[in-house]
């Protein structure tokens, strides 16, 4: 297996929000990949990496590959043998696994969702195919707009009581449904979500930046941020500011969302993205860095980022991108105040109050 | 075994009121069937050819066929081998089990009610004989007027609590007991009945159309219904209407809700019962259906039913009934105002304001 | 096996109190005799014999013989193999059982009170004994009046979330204390004691019905009340009236409680009681009964009692136990108020009111 | 192994402030004794003598020699048979056990502190090494200031729920931070922490004597208090007035703490504590006892102590220990004014209100 060169920079471990619990800044993510396109004696290989270089949160969804992705990595799991309490767990329910549902008919129908059975149900699935007990974090996948909030906080709140998660959170809900989701835990006394996992980079600010900024839940509700995509599908490794190529993640997968990226690829605002990428290549070349490494690293440099969760489809590729918590060190006003006017999309308000 | 036509329309799912549970908009139950007049193998069928229609909800109590109901449903779903999380099994708490009691001495004293000890109890005999870890839905199968509703309510929590039910409900109770419950619920912060389970149909609209309405049980507590006896017992198959067969259901059976139905048969009510059926079978003539199928479809119109329960005695009843989907769809205002007046017994209220 | 005779009258369940547990309104319990000087084969006789005339309720203690009355118990019904649902037990803790303690010391420090470690390790104890795996009701056996009223309440909250129990209830408490423990319940959201256990006889009539009625135990909080001693340790046998014979328990037995009825043998209320059994013989002569059936019955006329315990040595004694039924149903006004002339000791309000 | 000689004290028990429960006076603790400097086969020797004075309270923690105390204490409790609820056994969870973290990493980075992981996963490894179910009172070594007092004291509560603690307490919390975990637990209807386990000797009164008893936590929460170090480290042994020996725990052991007390050996503070024992002595002379078993006395006169946490290398210092029973009863209010004059450290305002 891949040896972590020498002169990696130390991990560094964060609270998840105001919560006890510790993460490494940057973590490992299964989507797309475990389960998916990289074989599974690849992934064991990132895997162990990973754990070598100090990452300990481990995310993982039952959507993702239809829950393959839980499998190979509870088959890692038991074969590295890593004590429970050194690694940090998470799945995702919303979405179903395939194998849980009818046979011609990809997912049950109340195998989606966040009704309290599928919460419940989902979960102890995710756990069998992880091998393990509990999760230490199980997510809210997507917003299920028809289940009343409160079934779904009791439900997760279950999952707590029985011990088959440590704590709870969402992703990519909307401020005002975590709001809900906390003013309904504190009248019922019980656990609110502790952590959001959104979709955050160079090119996707407005969320957790303003949304979430505005609506107090850093500082009321101590809200964490476990984010994905901090390179945005890979736009943010320059690989397409020449076109697409034919090998590339946006030519090849089937994925719906990667398919969504696909269409836009050429309009105007790909064209926009593309130069400012450009812009950004020039930056991290002044500061010794590859523009994938400088992006991962501006999103670090966010204090109300837990975690950055990043994928991999080699061990190296994770080595590389732990090198952002140095270059992270090197982002100083100026740098930033450059990055964002590379970029022009530095959410208004910030803007008007620091200029 | 059976197999659906290729025509039958494609199974319509609801939620169950408010919650996060879906069911299918028809559903099959136990009551005098499973464990009585149909043997083993038909029963086995029947759920069968119920779940190949995309029927995903199965309804039975301890008190149907004194248990035996739950017993051949529960060799049902392990012969099938079906996921747990492609069903929704329900079981209603309040008449005991014959197998339950002491011998000489159908029921014991604890064995029937809505005690503490008795829910518990008898939902674990339940889920024994269904083979089950939990069921989905656990009703309270009548109100129990000694038992004060705060000690019910608090049981079916522990059930949910334990992992031995998702969720509870009531059936055939008043709407100011469901609002009791709620009210209980609401002031310890436990979990409120999500569904009542009453008889509905065309002969009997009050409680649905009227009693619950103006309670506000459908828009504040957002309860679902899961109606019984949509057929009124046979009574819209119209197969009365020229008098009581040998071989009807009335004739034979000595359940003593039928025999309370054969002891007004030939009286006024009955004879304008039978006039308003002959009337509704000229109208399904028109559409092209039979008197059941139109009586299933105008049950299935109202979308406070989160699903209509039958019983079937041939796997082909199953299909047949199936088609009230499509016939559903051809019930518009002008059709439904033709019914309300062949039966004359719309809710005073709803005639008042439309007409 | 003993038989019940053939003219026996039907046995009466009660509720418990407001609760929806219902219980025979004879029981039997298992205080100076299973486990002490009845012998295993007789007690096992005895236990039979109850469940034969339709006794459901089984009372015991961890103290009683030092927990030898529940081993006896646990032993009959495994033996018996009656079903869980048709019979009620219960146990009460707080003296220890004398097994649980070191050696050379009969009770550990930490074996007896009303403390979270003894409520919760002393039940655990008693059902091992008693081979089940719940009791339907776990009483505090008297206060402990150092332990916060809190502290029990929420222990016996535990053993009722925990399945061990299903109800708890109180045996000899002050009214006030029993109020606070429903006031903590309330605050808490718990479940308050639907049970209290007292001695109550025609000797000792205060607390049931005075102290408890006053603090409006029974009409707010819906108290039942399993009482013991309905023949006050045998006084209302009426065998003492011609002097103390050397067989009976007052000579024979070492139980503390006993002794110190014994040494007020001979003084003036012990006269006066004398007196007042005499004048009761004739009440039951009158009857056609005995002395102790009309106490017993005398007992059963409370509307407040749920069930009234009592003791047995011989299955016959069950038998001629249960005709107090018949016997309470010739209890008119006109006789009770000869009794209450007789025994002088109504309490002064119920005096004062109904005269 | 070692018998207690004949003329001992007997055993005196407290109750754990308000509490319910009943621990020794005086008691044991495995901080730098058990899995340490002392041998399995002496530690087992100290263990059974102290059970056999009637010591029933074991106090260890994850961090006492990275959890080999724990282990020790568990093939002890394994070895002597002693019935569960004849013992109180502690744990404390903070600093996590060297065999639970990561390899080359003494400690995970969710192998310390106060989150609820910690919380949960560091009790469940010391119930495997105590080789128990449970442990009677679970302890915060110490506040974790990152970490919300409301996810601790709700894992705290979960650890209670699930039968894996029945108390949980604190240890050298502030006054503020015990307050806002009971503040938290009335908010949300848990169970507070009953008990602080401070250090608490002649030679450091104020958190004790002052600070605690102005935030009225022995008054308004029943607070309790196990003290540790009641000869402050050996420091009143007075093995230190003529300078520190070789053999002296001081000069060997590397413990951090330890090594903090070393570093101010011979300063100001140091000679004046040296003048103050050299005082003590004289008075243990009057007394006709020794100087540690007088301090030991003067620690066990503070009604507010619930037990004395004690260590020991010898099963005869736990002998000669108990003997401070006895002393306490002849520390009369000119004795304790004598003392009080000797150390100059009567925290200031009792001095002004009691002289």
């Amino acid at each position: 297996m891949a040896t972590p060169p020498s002169d990696l920079p130390e991990m560094e471990y964060r609270f998840v929000g105001r919560s006890g619990l510790q993460i490494s800044a940057i973590s490992i993510g299964g989507w797309l990949t475990f389960g998916g396109h990289v074989d599974e004696e690849k992934a064991h290989a990132i895997l162990k990496a990973a754990y070598d270089v100090g990452i300990n949160f481990f995310d993982f969804a039952e959507g993702y590959a239809g829950g393959e992705s839980e499998l190979v990595a509870g088959r890692a799991f038991k074969k590295f043998g890593w004590k429970r309490n050194d690694i940090v767990v998470s799945t995702k329910i919303n979405w179903g696994a395939a194998t849980s549902g009818r046979e011609g008919n990809l997912k049950g129908i109340n195998n989606v969702g966040l009704s309290r059975k599928h919460i419940i149900e989902g979960t102890e699935a995710a756990l069998e195919r992880l091998q393990l007990s509990y999760v230490d974090i199980v997510y809210a996948h997507r917003p299920d707009r028809h289940t009343p909030i409160e079934e779904s906080v009791r439900a997760f709140n279950h999952l707590i009581n029985t011990g088959k998660a440590l704590y709870w959170g969402t992703s990519e809900w909307l401020a005002s449904e975590i709001e809900e989701a906390w003013a309904v835990a504190d009248r019922l006394g019980l656990i609110g979500p502790i952590v959001e996992q959104p979709g955050y980079s160079l090119l996707r600010r407005e969320k957790v930046e303003e949304e979430f900024r505005h609506a107090n839940l850093y500082s009321r509700r101590g809200l964490g941020l476990t984010i994905f995509s901090p390179l945005q599908g890979g736009l943010l490794t320059g690989k397409y500011v020449d076109g697409v190529p034919d090998d590339s993640r946006i030519a090849q997968s089937d994925d719906k969302y990667i398919q969504s990226v696909k269409a836009g690829v050429g309009n105007e605002a790909w064209k926009k993205q593309q130069e400012s990428v450009k812009g950004l290549i020039k930056i991290a070349e002044k500061l010794g860095t590859d523009v994938a490494t400088l992006s991962m690293a501006w999103v670090l440099k966010n204090p109300d980022v837990s975690s950055a969760i990043t994928g991999a489809s080699r061990p190296e590729q994770i080595f590389q991108t732990v090198r952002a918590i140095d270059v992270a060190k090197k982002l100083d006003e100026g740098v930033l105040k450059e990055i964002d006017d590379v970029f022009g999309n530095k959410p208004a308000e910030l803007q008007k109050r620091f200029g």
